[in-house]
């Protein structure tokens, strides 16, 4: 479990970063942020797994390949998705002039972006804004970053891990944004990562892809996925480490596992519109695959989530659900509990009295509703929020 | 195509119906109704593919199996799904019931069920609403039928073909209800087709599979399936045709094909909290398999059908959605259409004008969504409906 973290603003050392308003975003605020390693750091990325790759993604992977990186710029208010060849040649341009901003090659930064599809990029605005991000550069400049890539968010996400290897004192510090289009496989639409650790870019790429695969890829808004979604890592050895050993290694994964799983939930938590984070529990499933299935199908039904949103134990519902979700089930073996509360017990209803105890439970800002499929061993969740109007308000008008 | 339906009293020869407020709605109305044919009709049925089937399912399979029934008897208020062992007798003992009621054997009745899913069915109220079943039959009771079978339906459907074989006419009548749970397979929760054209079990089992997959299961109103859904056709042979010749055959299908097309359309227009239809159309994929999974991933996504809603033509939403579909597809050839409108060519937006005559377009009341993928020649729909502030209203609240 991460440290108790202390309340200073939160660095990492050997990372400056900054933000600046831009003009891409309709609201006018940050919305261009520079994150700079002072040397080259191992890097590692996730990507959308979306066969609409947004500019950014494709350059980002080509980018990251040799597990090399020194800075990362982001904007939001654009995605730069389906926009063709003149959109990846944008995307290439803004590497460009951050590369000759900070001196170094194009092909140590990492570009991400997120807003609108379908639209071009507005170059001059990049392009003028990035002296001053140049020059705004500071090691206290990261929670910024993450102020300026919210889109639809409604607070910045930054999570936190101080560990120790070979007596060195390293840390981990994680950002993102999120709200909708947030599905397995892959979840948040942006993450960025920074540490200090030493450490071989196989190792971090592993690492980076077990911590994604319990974290960000168990987490559902409204199942849709984004084109531009990417987890970027960047570790700049500057911890003093020799590299990391084996004995430290398991200390760093859960740390790492720490804070993505803190910024997985908050973007759960930020769920467009969503008022509540329920945590899908499924228990006892024939296999890995049924268990994470149910989990998925569940946790997206939107006949579920807007009994959530009701704080109405429906269990009919999830019993629905379940049956539609293709795994080996017996409805007359199924039990399903609200936190500690039994509400199904062998695929019946247990009474009035113990849905009116859950439907308590429901009234609060998180909870857990577990499913007992007694069918094998196999456990899995997903974390979900409610469905409510506040979404229908915000997606029905995000554009126009 | 259906001809002219005249405007008289919806009748099939040989057909009697009545419904009755029996008390299990919530809302006092009609909620129990009874379908006699006056001789043992050729019967087939439908029925849903989730895994948690109501009692109603059970029985109703089972006594379908020989391909004959003689009466239909639908409950709404109360889905007898999820009640175990004294579910299933309680839906046998409303069979014996009717049988005794009307003098046949009750493996003669299909059971019917809509409504609240976990709770028993109130037997007292059955057992005292059948006298006055079986003494209001009458010859015009059918439109009774769908009144009665409504849930949070806002219209009665009713759909009719009149067709000739061997130069003797005959009717084909179907109604239903659906609205909420709809997505194939099955679509609609509950559909009874009365005909009384001569045909074999056989034929009539195909014809009713054929035309279930074009119209029934190319419906979506939310991605869930209830574990109620049905389709049930009784067939009474009265017409006085001999049998079903192959040269009528086509006729025949065309017919049963409009009916339950006409019936799933407004399935999907009366779609809980739904203000717009809209076919989605998929042109000229790899494979039939990719063509549907595109058009159902389409059809289905929140984030499409809220924009739908917003009357925003926000096709980097689409994109996003065909690459999450698991379908061969290269954004850079995807072109999109709103009616005759193109809004994407080759993968790129078609600006601001295209896309406001888009916008007027969706502010009608039904629309055409076609995408062509240029990747083969198949072609595929799903027909949706949008994501509203009123599905929310009516699914939060839906039993408390």
């Amino acid at each position: 479990m991460p440290e108790p973290l202390d309340k200073g603003t939160p660095t990492v050392r050997g990372f400056k970063a900054a933000a600046v308003a831009s003009g891409l975003k309709k609201v006018h605020g940050p919305d261009l942020a520079l994150i700079v390693s002072e040397r080259a750091a191992t890097a590692a990325g996730v990507f959308t797994s979306n066969k609409v790759k947004a500019a950014p993604v494709i350059l980002s992977r080509k980018n990251i390949q040799n597990g090399r990186a020194t800075a990362i710029i982001a904007n939001a208010g654009n995605a730069n998705a389906c926009t063709g060849n003149p959109g990846l040649a944008d995307t290439e341009r803004t590497a460009d002039l951050v590369g000759k901003a900070l001196g170094i090659s194009p092909d140590e930064i990492l570009v991400a972006s997120t807003g609108v599809i379908g639209q071009r990029l507005d170059m001059d605005k990049i392009r003028s804004a990035i002296p001053e991000l140049r020059e705004t550069l500071t090691s206290e400049g990261i929670p910024m970053v993450a102020q300026a890539i919210m889109t639809t968010d409604s607070f910045p996400k930054i999570s936190r891990f101080d560990g120790m290897a070979e007596k060195r004192p390293y840390r981990i510090l994680g950002l993102a944004k999120g709200a909708g289009m947030i599905m397995p496989n892959m979840a948040t639409m942006l993450c960025f990562i920074l540490t200090d650790i030493q450490i071989a870019p196989d190792t971090l790429r592993q690492a980076l892809s077990v911590s994604t695969e319990k974290t960000f890829n168990r987490i559902s808004v409204d199942g849709d996925t984004s084109t531009n979604d990417m987890v970027l890592m960047l570790a700049n050895g500057m911890a003093g480490n020799t590299a990391l050993r084996e004995e430290d290694h398991a200390r760093f994964q859960e740390g790492l596992t720490g804070v993505m799983e803190d910024l997985a939930r908050m973007i759960v938590k930020d769920g467009e519109g969503a008022t509540k984070l329920v945590d899908v529990v499924i228990n006892n499933a024939h296999s890995a695959e049924d268990a994470l299935n149910a989990a998925k199908t569940v946790a997206n039904s939107s006949l579920v989530k807007t009994a959530f949103y009701g704080q109405d134990p429906n269990w009919g519902r999830i019993m629905a659900a379940l049956g539609r979700a293709d795994v080996d089930m017996d409805e007359t073996h199924v039990d399903i509990r609200v936190n500690d509360v039994q509400i199904v017990s062998g695929g019946l209803g247990s009474g009035e009295e113990a849905e009116k105890q859950a439907a308590e439970i429901m009234t609060r800002k998180e909870f857990v509703l577990s499913i007992d499929l007694h069918r094998g061993s196999h456990r899995d969740h997903i974390v979900t929020c409610d469905l409510t109007h506040e979404y229908i308000n915000i997606n029905a008008d995000y554009r126009t």
